[in-house]
């Protein structure tokens, strides 16, 4: 299959999902830190280790898309890997709300279309997954480029060995071939037929096609996302002070549907090109994924944290901090956060995301909130609250500052535990050293600022009869928050 | 069986036990806060209810006894009851370590000879028990009280429904008779036996004898229990300014055996009176005896808390407010508590007190110690805690006041968020309202006091190299505890 020398030398750039909801590892993924943001098998997580693994592939630029609330979490997942970005171009796309993979990509393929031509090549790449080989997958990846030269979608197969229903299905061909048919989440006896007759792949969730392909795949298969998307990207605004920036136009994206881009476009599609991937691939779809990856003791038991066992066999616990102790039980899967705590069956995996559909609908924060929020300048915890008082622990990094703020109804109480901290309390200026506290009353303009090279711990003590978190006039703030 | 005018007047002492480690509902029942303090099936724990069951009965006084850690929990306990408890005369025994209900039961069997004589009937009540119907009660232990008059050993029994191995098992005969045979904890067969037999009963844990003939049986089947016992009482001194509050010699109590009333002594005791106990009598032992007692949902699912479900059946959940999502998952015990957590199968309800075990052994505090402490004048929580900061809430009672003191490590913050406080801070005294707060710096002395009537509550933040609970000098303390 030859390629034009035009089409050899279209851009190429890799699109990274990093949004979603990740319900089925709820409760340590949740909306407002979802999967991408984990740290599994290694130190980084998955959006550095997918990042860095498309920054190899010498791009023209690296889009990633991801939830408005995530934008300032995945600044501080990318200044970690900097050093080892060597200039790559980042973009952000900001989806206002979640609505799985198929607006994502069509959003990207209308970004990277305005911003490299319409002949770039998108490589969407999805961040929960772990790949191995890199040079295979290099390799894996000019083959597919080899493909979409010929005006195809490009898709990523790999064996299927197992009958699992939470993935795509496409015909196994020789590299570059059309695949034969793309079946999204087959029911189990399907899934079974297919894993017998030995010739269907899992779909990887990488694909790779230009940014035109995929347009006209949206015009002809999803109209309405197509428009919609348009819409939101003509309406959205790049984020003051951050170029590379782009947030889509809310009301344009909440008319969106929910839906991945298996089912919108590739299911319907004709004429993808089936590319065999033949490196190391693992998806991080469900707590019995994530067991897999980790070690054993002699009766099977897997623990990250703190776990006393009697009588118990082959479960897999992961806490955070708190003791747990199983007794008589097999099979389960026993994840403890500072909020919520999971208890399920190993064979339930899958149903996993249904507890944190059911807690949306009930508004329940812990459903998709966690009790350590990331801000641009750090993060808070809340560690005690009721009705008279709340505490949190401050986390502010080496360099930023909270905006200059007032509350109307609370006071607060800060002791520096760790650091030193410059503060504005009222119309004072000053230091506070570890042991020092201040209180600023309510109605008073406050700033915390930490000028040092370390972080700056303050617990913070709110009193007052009205404790929510939309009790703030914010001055000035230096990340742009001071109109919403 | 007559008895003398004599014995119809000896003098009637119920002896509650309210110690133990109540293991088996770990982590909600500790040593620091076992079983009786539990508050099941009523606004009453349940030490509360058998002091009041007990007083109902006309006693000439009431015998607690407990582990010396609870000693403040029971004054509390008692004030709350105080206006029903019209006038009875309490004591309280302190065992310096938990050693089960033989060393219990004898300690307060010497311990009634002397303060009422030798002829004194100890009724002995385990606390960890509901039981309804009290005129069927005092009937009962009326029939009971005729038996001891033989100079015998009476012992209650109920109709054994299921072959529990957890329980003693005696003879069932005509009230009053000799109890043909007492077997403590059979193993399941033999428990099967006796059920199919339809000839035994369970002992329920309550017996009635004399002083003179308990101290005469533990002569005869337990000397060592006796001998140590006599001389920790011997040793033992009346708590300073409670003379109704015995503490026995730590040293002597320390060679006692860990061993129950039933295996040192009923076990082996011949002429053991049996009495059939015909009211409504449920042991709270385990988790499973627990969960009888709560309303299900349809899918069989207990709750006390927040939990979610998803295909799950017949669990019983009780957590202290993080949410509880389970899926997939059947027959589970999940019981969650601020700092250690619970996943059992119901069916090994009666290995959860081996958790605390290995606990106790690899010295984790979640073991024994609740985040929540007791204190005389109010309580104190841990909310968090890292090697450079931990942070407290205290609640002092009205009236209360902790000791002067002072900290030769840490420096502590305090702001009020509840009522007002009198504080001592170095040479100076002054108040703290809501909002306020000050500041101890390290080898300061300080004093918290509440002269108000309602509670204080105080978050404390404390700072320094050391944090540990040692590092305490009391100056002053208005409950006697300046010497240990």
């Amino acid at each position: 299959m030859g390629a034009t020398l035009a089409q050899r030398f279209r851009p190429l750039v890799p699109v990274i999902l990093a949004g979603g909801r990740g319900e089925r590892l709820w409760p340590v993924s949740r909306e407002s830190r979802p999967k991408p943001f984990l740290r599994i098998a290694g130190e980084r997580s998955l959006l550095q280790q997918t990042v860095l693994r498309a920054a190899a592939l010498m791009p023209d630029a690296i889009v990633i898309a991801t939830h408005e609330e995530c934008c300032f979490q995945v600044f501080e997942e990318l200044e970690e890997i900097a050093p080892q970005l060597d200039g790559a171009f980042l973009h952000i796309l900001l989806e206002p709300e979640t609505r799985d993979t198929a607006p994502a990509v069509c959003a990207a393929a209308l970004y990277v279309a305005r911003s490299f031509g319409k002949q770039a090549e998108l490589l969407v790449l999805p961040s929960d997954q772990l790949i191995d080989e890199q040079a295979k997958f290099a390799a894996c990846i000019a083959r597919a480029r080899e493909a979409a030269a010929a005006e195809r979608i490009a898709v990523l197969g790999t064996p299927a060995s197992t009958p699992q229903t939470g993935f795509g299905y496409i015909a196994r061909e020789s590299d570059g071939r059309d695949a034969g048919s793309f079946v999204e989440k087959p029911d189990r006896r399907l899934a079974e037929h297919f894993v017998a007759s030995g010739r269907y792949d899992w779909h990887t969730g990488i694909c790779l096609a230009t940014a035109e392909v995929l347009e006209a795949a949206f015009a002809q298969h999803a109209p309405d996302i197509l428009a919609a998307t348009r819409s939101a990207l003509i309406r959205g605004r790049r984020l003051a002070g951050h170029a590379q920036v782009f947030r889509m136009d809310r009301e344009a994206w909440a008319a969106l549907p929910e839906i991945s881009l298996d089912y919108a476009l590739l299911e319907k599609a004709t004429g993808l090109a089936a590319v065999r991937a033949d490196f190391a691939w693992q998806d991080i779809g469900t707590w019995t994924s994530l067991s897999a990856l980790a070690a054993a003791d002699s009766a099977g038991n897997q623990v990250e944290g703190k776990a006393v066992f009697v009588n118990a066999r082959n479960n897999y616990v992961q806490s955070d901090g708190r003791l747990v102790a199983a007794v008589g039980v097999q099979n389960l899967v026993i994840v403890d956060t500072p909020d919520a705590l999971l208890v399920g069956s190993q064979d339930a995996a899958a149903d996993v995301g249904r507890i944190a559909e059911q807690l949306r609908r009930r508004r329940e924060e812990a459903g998709f909130q966690h009790r350590t929020v990331h801000r641009p300048w750090g993060t808070f915890t809340v560690l005690c609250e009721d009705e008279h008082c709340k505490i949190k622990r401050l986390r502010v990094k080496p360099g930023a500052a909270l905006s200059l703020q007032l509350h109307r109804h609370r006071g607060e109480h800060w002791v520096v535990v760790e650091g030193e901290a410059e503060v504005i309390n009222g119309d004072a200026t000053f230091r506070l050293k570890r042991h020092q506290s201040t209180y600023i009353p309510p109605g008073c303009r406050h700033r915390i600022a930490n000028p040092g090279t370390r972080d700056v711990v303050i617990i913070e003590t709110q009193t007052g009869d009205y404790l929510g978190e939309d009790d703030i006039v914010r001055l000035e703030d230096r990340y742009g928050r001071t109109q919403h």
